[in-house]
């Protein structure tokens, strides 16, 4: 990333310096574990080395995923869309510059992380190919853009499970799934490993919402690096508004007990993603 | 286009109801007009017969950069850029719709450019990774959004001709250079029809802008389908502004005859090419 934001520098210093601002502000990395962590259990459960070359095809699968990740946060952020002035313990992008440099500066992130995913391709061909698919599908139309529509629209409606499911399904699963799936593919897994990693990915991606809406409700602006409590207050969908924070606890176990579960096919190789998974569900912020 | 908007429509209507009202809302087309003559000319040319298949790799390509087109005209049009209400004589995205959804509708878009190129390689192998890599840097910090950035920041400068150079050529120039590029690789150039596509394509690029710049001080609104004469008004960078009307008709035709000779390499196969950049230079909107 260091890299491809300091090679065109020389265009704009202001959209460059807005890029970095939000993309180095100590986000949790958990998209790029996921993806390293797919990748690793994979080889490691095929007996396959990992790459000893310092530039891996998941480095390229995880700065893209990171990069997209990004640009969503600092779009969701805008005075359009959620609102917000704080992010990671910072003024969100557009209060720190402006609201035109902020819109630039997610567009150029997400040209950025496809960039970088077709630079991929270019260096190791056909696993990059299937990894930059199953993340475009999952940041488009297909997954995040259409869940924070749905997101914005549910703010006028009346919160019901099937919503909430739609919602988080697409606005963050789809991509966090996509980032097991695509770190897997790049060590080319066989098929029962493929679907265990689509299980896993699926089940993670929804227990990491649910723990995000328990947070916002249970933690602390201080703690959380953005504003608590902002979901009850825009009436947004999330799971302790339609079930309660008892129930949504007891969702947030089960879903981590069926990824657990589905990483059994890569036996003591899946301890990674297992580690992560716990990462997910008890962090408090 | 159809069948990428039409597959996910379940997820939002609004969404895909924006992204289609921008998308299919009567464009001249030039950019896909580029791929398609450029990739025709390198076959013609080297006497390879055109693809008889319905779906041909530069139709990936066309629908790839117009899609991507399509977004960079929502975000410029959106209230904290260029705060335009009028396109191709229709409200603009975010008056049909709203702001939330046009920024959405633009991401979603210049998302699923990328998807079709993905799609594109998926399908086509080695001539459309280039392809997809020409087009990845044009319209990223190495291109397009760089420009519009410094086109926001020059407002608030004296204009200077090399301020609207760096400008033009980023913002608008970039993109019509890599179809022409992206349109030509997929038919496989040799390296001296790559250069002379190389050359064409920014000379062009140059010219439309220039072209651009005169009709926004010489048409009227009603022909142009957007407001006539903001330039001038939003202090923005252009050539008129910095050189005068009559020294910038004769840079842009200038510029055409500069395209028309790199043409030659591709002797009788050129005149596709060479009648796009005639229509682009004597176009009244």
């Amino acid at each position: 990333m260091e890299a491809h934001l300091d090679s065109t520098a020389a265009g704009s210093k202001r959209l460059i310096e807005a890029m970095r601002y939000s993309f180095f502000s100590g986000g949790k990395r958990i998209r790029p574990q996921l993806v390293y962590g797919a990748a690793k259990t994979v080889r490691d459960s095929q007996a396959k080395k990992q790459p000893t070359t310092e530039i891996m095809p998941e480095t390229y699968v995880a700065a893209a995923v990171e990069a997209i990740h990004t640009y969503s946060l600092i779009h969701d952020d805008l005075p359009a869309m959620d609102d917000d002035d704080l992010r990671r313990g910072k003024p969100t992008c557009h209060k720190a510059f402006d609201e035109a440099t902020a819109i630039l500066a997610g567009d150029a992130l997400l040209n950025l992380g496809f960039q970088i995913l077709i630079d991929g391709i270019i260096e190791f061909g056909k696993p990059m190919v299937r990894a930059a698919q199953a993340v475009g599908v999952s940041t488009g139309i297909g997954g995040m853009v259409t869940g924070q529509m749905l997101d914005l629209l549910g703010e006028e409606t009346e919160p019901t499970l099937e919503k909430v499911q739609l919602i988080h399904k697409n606005k963050t699963g789809a991509l966090l799934h996509a980032c097991v799936l695509a770190g897997g593919m790049v060590a080319e897994p066989n098929d029962e490993q493929e679907k265990a990693l689509s299980v896993f990915g699926k089940s993670v991606g929804l227990a990491f919402q649910i723990v995000d809406d328990l947070l916002d409700l249970e933690q602390s602006t201080e703690t959380l690096g953005k504003r608590a409590g902002k979901d009850e207050e825009q009436n947004k969908m999330t799971y302790p508004a339609v079930m309660g924070i008892d129930k949504s606890y007891e969702l947030a176990g089960e879903l981590t007990q069926k990824a657990e579960e589905a990483l059994k096919v890569f036996g003591d190789s899946g301890k990674v993603l297992q580690a992560i998974a716990k990462l997910i569900l008890r962090r408090d912020h």
